[in-house]
């Protein structure tokens, strides 16, 4: 317990003692504000009070990523998105030449917004962490660790020089079939020591409570099949992290904390390389968030495994995404509602969660379709108190990360034969004393339904609302109110195909 | 840690200590010896040779069954196996009536030869016990918790008269469908406690060095979506099991173990309501199996995990069944051969397990197709220093259990499309110096093959095996060894299906 002593030293509004109140984390992306606000008069104040509209909420911890590639501050040690960019040139010039026509405006958005505090001595993340701490949030960067947008175009003005200048640090260099080929290889000293460089200057830079590493932007970090030697360098590299966090605490008088994020399942994350579990064990993160990757919330992640074996100490967060699918190959696309959310939360949060983690859950362009409800859902979802008695649905959805080769599995799409039964299982968190399961069934008809056994009684059909089909929903309601795992037995009277299964309440 | 003071008692011949070498558990059925010895003379010398052919093996711990829903002894609770037998009626009396004409002097010779050794005063577990003990094998009864063989059959012989009379006490009453439909359940105390009477009689009756709930005949305990609250129940049942065998211990002067079979991933036994992790941290339990059920042995269970979970204090054992299956559909039926047991065994080992359990893997009948290779297996198949420098084969398998509705993955089969990659992950335990990959490829041809990220040389064609598909294998060699997690990619010429995957060294 090396960093024991550190326990009394003043914590400003950081993590919060085992057994507080579960709250929110809300993660504001590296382009997000710099495209939305471009053209606006860009005074301190007016970046500042970005952060105000969090204040008062149920946020506790706001984390700025700070880069992708390229930085959106002023790096000494990596690309700014700025290199290269001639702020009186046309939309065509060299640095977004190789970007699709109608796309260069939107990015010179971002790059020009961040050009333009850098010439005016702003540094918006200095700013933030300020106003946040000022507003009782807690100040927090985070640094992506292998951020693969537009790696598909490889003069995209997204990428970073070393990342050109070195294909062979890749983790696939034989093959260049998806993005995730392309990724660095972290099994490389150099693509390590290169990414460290960066974790030194946001010590050095930013006066925060905790810097987080992103290892799920993008989760792939090794050559396949190397995970588990990988995953032993990366233990090292958050020893080292861990080491200078420590550093700077006692430079600054307070503890300054560690995050990670890893694949939502212990396994997969193990074999990934993303050990989380033994790095909270060892002390080496403060918080730990537990997240699918994008292409859909996970509605259904082991939180009581994930407790166990990061033990107590540690400050467990579930990670959401707004995309919501039940498979893969679900269309159309779906995005979270406040309702769809409030379901995750008050499951993960039963589960053990200290905190629900909003990621790309922006104050807009990024955000839910019902953006309306966005200062309700700051205010509701960090906490089963405030989601009690409120409408919410539990969607069944499926693990958009697996380890390179393991099976991957998913409860939908599922074909029930004419007389057959299907089970599907989602966990629906605190008691719902009236609980609604609507499915979408495809080409057939549901002759009997049960929730744990219990018979549940035709209640018709409803429209599909958002998210949901645009073929509507079969509905269904159970006896009785549900909590926990519910298990829904269906027996099909013909030949159906089940796209869609949810409990609402 | 209230047992710490029966760590000073002998422990003949029982569980060793941490860091002690790994060994096998052999698991002897109720049926197969009664079946296979039927129309011997049964002395008493005759019935403990039995125990003979273990001695001097790797098997340290030799568990013998005694139980499915009726004993294979004279129990005082539960029907022996000859309730209701007349030995002078003809095959079709009242008790084998429902049995197919076919299979009732089958079922007979079973029945006969455990009244025969009743008539005769001879109770072959005793005398197992006393002979495992004098060979220096460590002696332990095992009780099938929820045998469910035949139960499509309501008036089988080898049901119970309480599973009969209680039709109400079924985990699923409002359906039939499936053998795990009428299991017994145990979110009922009556259940419970007709089981306990069972558990009581084997500790009054048995002077064993451990007793066994083998939760996994049948795996399914509880109505669906009623795990978690089953769970607690059954946690209760394994401490009240544990007081009794600590009472036992002070009895008997010398520590009494206890152990338990359960699912062999963890989130799946804990969603099953077999929670074997709690149960090693609370020391419930000293030896926890973690294993499929029967329809393939599985390959890739997380004992790492296990371990984390379940803690250093437990002999943690990788239960192998019999059969192997790439995936649920494959046909025809295979089994295990010495060499692919030795690839399991070495990779479980590698991974953390103490023990390598064998289930079905008796000495005749229920058996490996290569007979000839049992007394090697036995004395190879529990140590990596005895599995080393001989031929292995590492199988890809699938997981044959899964919670109610769980989402079940499987790595095969697996169709790749022309011009597309497929990723295949399996571990090979320690280093295989060489190292050859085999796949079954239906209709195409595989262009390009990595293991790890190295490119494999065309090894053409070799004969399927056994086991192995009839129609042979396409072969690879790596161009170095491998060892612990390998992942092969492969690119399809033209439109294949991958059914077979494997390494051999």
């Amino acid at each position: 317990m090396r960093r024991r002593h550190f326990l009394t030293l003043p914590a400003t509004a950081a993590l919060a003692a085992p057994g507080s109140p579960s709250a929110l984390c809300l993660n504001e992306d590296n382009s997000h504000w710099f495209y939305t606000r471009a053209g606006k008069t860009l005074t301190p104040e007016f970046v500042s009070s970005f952060v105000d509209q969090y204040a008062g909420t149920q946020v506790r911890e706001i984390l700025f990523s700070g880069n992708s590639q390229r930085t959106s501050f002023a790096s000494k040690v990596w690309d700014p998105v700025w290199n290269g960019y001639d702020p009186e040139g046309p939309d065509d010039q060299p640095l977004l030449h190789s970007t699709p026509p109608e796309a260069r405006a939107g990015a010179r958005k971002w790059i020009h917004t961040a050009w333009e505090l850098w010439r005016k001595g702003i540094d918006p993340y200095e700013l933030w962490i300020a106003r946040a701490r000022q507003k009782g949030l807690s100040p927090w960067m985070s640094m992506r660790m292998n951020d693969l947008h537009n790696v598909d175009d490889p003069e995209s003005y997204l990428h970073g020089s070393f990342w050109k200048q070195h294909p062979e640090f890749r983790r696939i260099p034989w093959r260049a079939v998806d993005w995730r080929d392309r990724a660095f290889d972290y099994g490389r000293a150099e693509v390590r020591e290169y990414h460290f460089r960066l974790v030194e200057e946001y010590f050095e830079r930013y006066d925060f409570d905790g810097l987080e590493l992103d290892w799920m932007r993008f989760g792939f970090h090794f050559q396949p099949g190397r995970e588990i030697e990988g995953g032993r360098l990366l233990t090292e590299f958050m020893r080292r992290t861990r080491r200078l966090a420590d550093s700077w605490s006692r430079k600054r008088g307070r503890r300054i904390r560690v995050g990670a994020r890893v694949p939502s399942r212990p396994e997969t994350a193990r074999e990934m390389g993303l050990d989380g579990a033994l790095w909270a064990r060892e002390g080496l993160v403060d918080l730990l968030v537990v997240t699918p990757f994008w292409a859909s919330i996970e509605t259904d992640m082991p939180l009581e495994l994930w407790r166990r074996l990061a033990g107590d100490q540690v400050t467990l967060a579930a990670g959401l995404e707004l995309l919501l699918r039940p498979y893969a190959g679900y269309r159309p696309l779906q995005f979270n509602s406040i309702e769809t959310v409030r379901g995750a939360a008050a499951s993960l949060l039963d589960r053990g969660a200290d905190r629900v983690y909003l990621f790309n859950y922006m104050d807009s362009q990024t955000e839910m379709p019902d953006r309306e409800n966005y200062p309700t859902l700051l205010r509701e979802c960090g906490q089963l108190a405030t989601l009690a008695g409120k409408k919410r649905r539990h969607v069944v959805t499926y693990a958009d990360t697996w380890a390179p080769g393991e099976a991957a599995a998913a409860q939908l799409p599922k074909k029930v034969e004419a007389g057959q039964w299907a089970a599907f299982r989602l966990h629906v968190g605190p008691r719902l004393s009236r609980a609604r399961v609507r499915l979408e069934v495809e080409g057939g008809e549901i002759s009997e339904l049960r929730a744990n056994g219990d018979l549940c009684k035709p209640a018709g059909r409803e429209e599909g609302g958002k998210p949901g089909p645009a073929a509507g929903f079969s509905c269904w309601d159970a006896p009785q109110g549900l909590n926990g795992f519910v298990v829904l037995d269906l027996r099909a009277a013909s030949a159906c195909h089940i796209h869609w299964v949810e409990v609402a309440g």
